[in-house]
């Protein structure tokens, strides 16, 4: 049998193995930040309606511009943000993870560096690497915030061509005020002299925030990004569609580096017809919002150090042995998520008797290891 | 304003423009290669249904790994070639655009280098490109045949990482032969040495040959990959559906940079319908395959130079100024496509009275050049 080692593959993959989360069949899957609001009925219909729409047309290739899907993606933008964006600062992709490597190919690559603060969205540094671009980790406070001072002193010193920032931050939950955006973002216009740096904010968890989004920010920052997904607050993951906000420039460059028709028509269909229930949707996204508040409350109130959370998720330690604990709450019929920070595990917030498992696992397995 | 250039952009972008055919809104539109054949209502319902069922879990991410649809794929392509694949030697992106991007991530990038045989799908020059890959441009005879003594001194020559085959080849409809294709993957491994290489067969349009397709040489042939698209056979360009088939390293390879969960639940959902549906649709490929040879039949009455077609379109000329005719023939409601090769243009089979009223154009164009 030919093993991937007997290809001729790049030296760099030779011996990798591929990214993803455990896909395990548990009671109760709290481990990838999912929606726990499966799509109103009505909203499924709508998706039939619209999808038989392009499929009548199926034969011929999809819009290339998504015009459509980016008109209604700016005024939802316009809506719940309040800053007036117009579809030619909007760009749709296959999930927001493809949007940040188009970004990437535009604005890393060979020869090129960015800059994340680590621990954060982990596909930031894959995809950089994916593209060729070498990647910087900086540092976050011990409540992993990210400290100005220190932040604008890295960027000072190795002068990236796309830094990143999360906002709110995966996995620690945590979102950026927007000084230490505008910091950041003037530093490292700075630091690269007349060319500049891209700096890319990834809001995938923007709409579960107690702070309003600092998306209004890109308002005269032609190389200030924010990107978004409809995986989280739209209960959408299964239908991968990513986006991004920026001046009209950005949106021009990564034209240049994406792949013809790289989005379906079925994709812009269903992405179409989820917008029209956004309403629908951000009223389970205000639901989400207080059970994540309460799991905070109740994790506190066991004596557990956790970190503030804007997301659908929430970030809680401290623990000695994080593995054992991330094991024995699946013995207890609980998936949730070791992302690597020491001590810390991640949970998402599911439906009221999810997370009632989740604290009844918890409070289990803490009585369990204090034994 | 900002412009693209006023950006930190890569250097090797500044200056370009974004690839893509014209969108015109022209009465007969045969510029680019799509199936004049609308999907059967049949089928636009039973996508309705799949596309319901996968809404109602959409809230969760994708198979990500696609499994129920590889597994359709493979029996595909063993009952239409007649060699059995197994769905580990089947790999699915949006589009065999991103197949062919995931192949170059994995074999190609910075440092390697791509073959391809000129004029043949510009995308894999791009794409190649688009990953940091090396591009060496292999010649054609007068033909557009690939000659094999002078491709495989091409190959010793320059000894490529990856090299693209084309089958039928697009612009031109010229179909390899498998001795062709034998000839050229010996040459890369042995011009590689113990590491090998890569040979990418492109079969976009083998449903349409007039000849079998060489796919079963994948069997002991690990570095020798086909891609495929439901784009053509299946009247399906809008669903951006491509995959590949080879040894199953190579799955496992393209896995180590695929970004995860690239290809969503309802691309899946909708997919898996249209194969469902493939009986139905391989006999309007049929009658496709007819209008095809008739359309060169006709063309070749009225004098005009017409390349051996395999595929759903047919390269025509010899014209002194080909955009002339290009421009002349959309005067008369008819779009085709300039590609670039001197004194040709390319035209998609279309329906019986599309092609019509096509051949009346070039009647009508050839008059006119000629008065």
């Amino acid at each position: 049998m030919t093993r991937i080692d007997d290809l001729p593959i790049r030296d760099e993959l030779r011996g990798k193995s591929p990214y993803g989360a455990p896909q395990l069949n548990v009671p109760v899957q709290l481990n990838t930040n999912e929606n726990p609001h499966p799509l109103p009925e009505a909203l499924v219909q709508r998706i039939a309606e619209r999808v038989s729409d392009a499929a009548r047309t199926l034969n011929r290739y999809p819009d290339r511009d998504a015009v459509v899907l980016r008109t209604q993606l700016a005024a939802y933008l316009t809506e719940t943000t309040g800053h007036p964006l117009e579809p030619t600062q909007v760009w749709a992709a296959n999930g927001s993870n493809e949007v940040l490597q188009q970004l990437l190919q535009a604005f890393g690559g060979p020869g090129r560096t960015a800059l994340g603060f680590d621990p954060s969205y982990s596909m930031h540094a894959l995809i950089a690497r994916g593209t060729g671009t070498e990647w910087i980790s900086g540092p976050r406070t011990e409540e992993f915030d990210i400290d100005v001072e220190a932040a604008v002193a890295v960027v000072r010193e190795h002068r990236p061509d796309v830094v990143f920032l999360c906002s709110p931050n995966n996995p620690t939950g945590t979102a950026l005020p927007a000084g230490t955006i505008l910091a950041l973002h003037e530093a490292a216009q700075e630091a690269k002299g007349g060319r500049g740096a891209l700096v890319v904010v990834d809001e995938a968890y923007a709409e579960f925030s107690h702070r309003p989004s600092t998306l209004p920010l890109i308002e005269g920052r032609p190389t200030l990004v924010f990107t978004r997904t409809m995986s989280k607050a739209f209960g959408a993951a299964g239908l991968r569609l990513g986006y991004l906000a920026a001046d009209r420039a950005v949106v021009d460059a990564v034209q240049l580096v994406r792949l013809p028709y790289h989005l379906s028509a079925i994709t812009q269909a269903t992405a179409h017809a989820a917008l029209e229930f956004s309403e629908t949707l951000l009223g389970y996204v205000e639901e989400l919002k207080t059970e994540r508040d309460r799991v905070v409350a109740e994790l506190r109130a066991m004596g557990l150090d956790v970190t503030e959370s804007d997301a659908n998720f929430v970030q809680f330690g401290r623990f000695a042995d994080a593995a054992d604990v991330w094991r024995r709450l699946l013995d207890h019929g609980v998936l949730v998520r070791d992302n690597g920070v020491p001590g810390r595990l991640r949970v998402t917030t599911g439906t009221r008797a999810e997370n009632d498992a989740f604290l009844d696992a918890v409070r289990a397995v803490t009585k369990e290891i204090n034994e």
